[in-house]
């Protein structure tokens, strides 16, 4: 469905513009009102101040026509929203009994006295629809003034996150009804950067409209959200595939999963579905690689663990990396990388072994510049294989890109089994 | 110092208004600024619309003298913030020969095709000063227009945060000079809770005015941030430390160390400071805390790695846990945590060796409940030491408080030295 709505959300509050906490209700808010089709704007954030909380608004009502508030219902001096949108609107305050009687409610459970403030919270614009707040005290509201919608939340996310998906969502969709399903859908990259992969698909980004492609960049991988706008779901859901066989068509090869996927999740299924055994030896890594595949639960079926070899000492000790090897290639060769991945699958009796070994940073090693990584691969009656890369950057954006490059390729080797 | 502007961040990225990423770096920013006195009074976000992001401008305009964007500096045709702003203060953008540079650099570095839109990202508004991208290609710039500042930053945050902390600071600093010094000081403490510590404080954070006293709780640490203001230097150092001593009284046994400092990063300096070596057996943590170790840079001259024995197999194959152990005691229990400290400690001949074992979640193990942690610690000549704790929250909620807890136990064992 689509609603036909020019959104902003306006968040109040101060300790946003102080940076004590960054405005995640913003981000709940569109995530949920796109799903049913809201064209969100702008997001505007304003501290408790009356006079440009005043002024918010009116450029608010000049360039949209539903305007989601988040913030300042609470009962103390610096909770202004409803009192200021009052005023603006010319619409009186009334007492919400169903509001009151919870929050008497709510004292009387807790034991605690009511103060007069409390009161201050059952108030609720005249002639809105009034949304229940069953995590806490203040009411939000909806309602419709010279043709401009107006919500309020709750700034608390645990009593706005509830409240918009229980209450304002199935309101939203009662109210303005459905015509359009939107059905969006989000492809996922890596090895592939953001300006290269929009240069291979220029024109097809720039002629598609329906479904509409927008790329983005995060963490070293590059996503295409396809977002496309039909009344018959079927026909959404079959532009969406046209759209989607033309990008793989130019940039497959560098595919990896959909939606909320991650490198690491695929590479675990994929280890899931084929039944083999997994071990690691990480040297600059020192972990991170481990750290990503038990952070998924339930993994200890295949996964068996690890080396964080740090020294050459613990490569040769425990990971059995030869001495020669050390000598002759140093810790940071292609030699190295397919030992250390050989000697991890035999020390933990595994199907496969992989390993990292390279320099981080900020000083170089071996005579390696950091950013120069090997990446080994051993899996039982193939060929040991060893990769190798210069990445920019950071040192722990150097780790983090080595430790996601691991899981790729393995992924990679094991589609191609 | 106080910088006398009205501040404003517009953020630039539909991703922000599709609910796909929140406005961290607004968050960023505004703290950022707020410490060297900028007033924020507005965030804004708009998508990737020129007709839209020149309305945002103009608005700003009125009500703000100092506007800093974030995003829409890349490579690509929806980065659109150079070329709009240009656009409305009537300011050529103009190839930036350093920038130019640097983006050839990094190409070449990475052997990777530089693409023709890649060019783009050298443009900078004429008169600009530019602000140096170390972590990726698009430059920052300040420039003054009719009394209207304006700071463009990039937006992915591992470019624009160090572009912030410094090149941008120290520059308005410069230019917009001093009167008040602001002095602030972050004390960090672990192992007790906010409402504790609060309470513990209560009168003391009232009371105070110069410095102000604000506590700050994050991935279960709490932080005091002192802030004081004088126009003698001196006069501001004397202010924080009558505070802190105030406080170090009712609470100093759960401090661990200022400002940015982390639990980690004061294990690794004592490590250093008494010359210890260590290792680490992460069962459950997957490799969470030797990750967290590694991270930090030069550590290899004490840290010598970990084995991540994720099986039973691997804790007795590899760090040596005897069957009977594992067999009578569990994989979850004080004395398999002793025998994995003491059994990393002398397979990788360690002076320390570190243990983690415990149930992770979502499912109970061994018929312990998740959170439900044992940590081990051997030193060289003294007692093998373990804990027990039972953590609530999440999977990845129990493995980081655990990983924390490890280097606040040893770290506090070390001081007792």
């Amino acid at each position: 469905m689509k609603i036909e709505k020019n959104a902003e959300i306006i968040a109040v509050g101060s300790e946003l513009l102080l940076g004590q906490i960054a405005n995640t209700n913003a981000q709940f808010i569109s995530k949920q009102l796109a799903e049913i089709g809201v064209n969100m704007f702008y997001h505007t954030v304003v501290g408790d101040n009356v006079s440009r909380l005043k002024q918010v608004i009116k450029t608010a009502q000049e360039r949209s026509d539903f305007l989601i508030f988040t913030g300042g219902l609470g009962p103390t001096k610096d909770d202004l929203t409803k009192e200021t949108i009052a005023e603006i609107i010319g619409r009186p305050l009334v007492i919400n009994d169903e509001a009151m009687a919870s929050i008497e409610r709510y004292f009387a459970k807790t034991n605690r006295m009511m103060s007069p403030n409390n009161r201050k919270q059952a108030l609720v614009l005249e002639g809105s629809d009034v949304l229940v707040n069953r995590f806490g005290m203040a009411p939000g509201m909806l309602l419709e003034s010279n043709g401009c919608f107006y919500m309020l939340l709750p700034g608390p996310p645990s009593e706005m996150k509830p409240m918009v998906e229980q209450e304002a969502i199935p309101l939203l969709l009662e109210k303005f009804g459905h015509n359009e399903k939107i059905v969006s859908k989000v492809l996922r990259f890596f090895g592939i950067g953001e300006s290269q992969l929009e240069t291979d698909l220029e024109d097809i980004i720039d002629s598609q409209t329906n479904p509409t492609i927008a790329p983005l960049a995060a963490d070293g991988e590059v996503t295409l959200r396809l977002t496309a706008k039909h009344a018959d779901q079927d026909e959404t859901k079959r532009l969406l595939e046209e759209a989607e066989a033309k990008i793989m068509d130019r940039v497959g090869e560098y595919f990896y999963g959909y939606d909320d996927t991650s490198l690491v999740g695929e590479l675990v299924k994929a280890c899931r579905e084929k039944g083999l055994s997994l071990s690691a030896a990480e040297s600059f890594t020192g972990g991170l690689f481990s750290e990503g595949i038990t952070n998924i639960s339930g993994v200890s079926s295949f996964f068996k663990g690890s080396v964080v070899c740090y020294t050459n000492e613990m490569k040769n000790s425990v990971v059995g990396v030869s001495e020669q090897t050390l000598r002759h290639h140093g810790a940071v060769s292609a030699e190295c990388a397919k030992e250390l991945a050989a000697g991890i699958k035999s020390v933990s009796g595994s199907d496969i072994g992989i390993s990292f070994t390279g320099v981080a940073g900020p000083d170089s090693q071996e005579g390696h510049p950091p950013g120069k990584v090997f990446i080994g691969i051993a899996i039982t009656g193939k060929q040991v294989l060893s990769f190798e890369f210069i990445f920019a950057g950071t040192r722990s954006g150097i780790r983090k890109r080595s430790a996601k490059y691991g899981s790729y390729l393995l992924l990679k080797e094991l589609e191609n089994e």
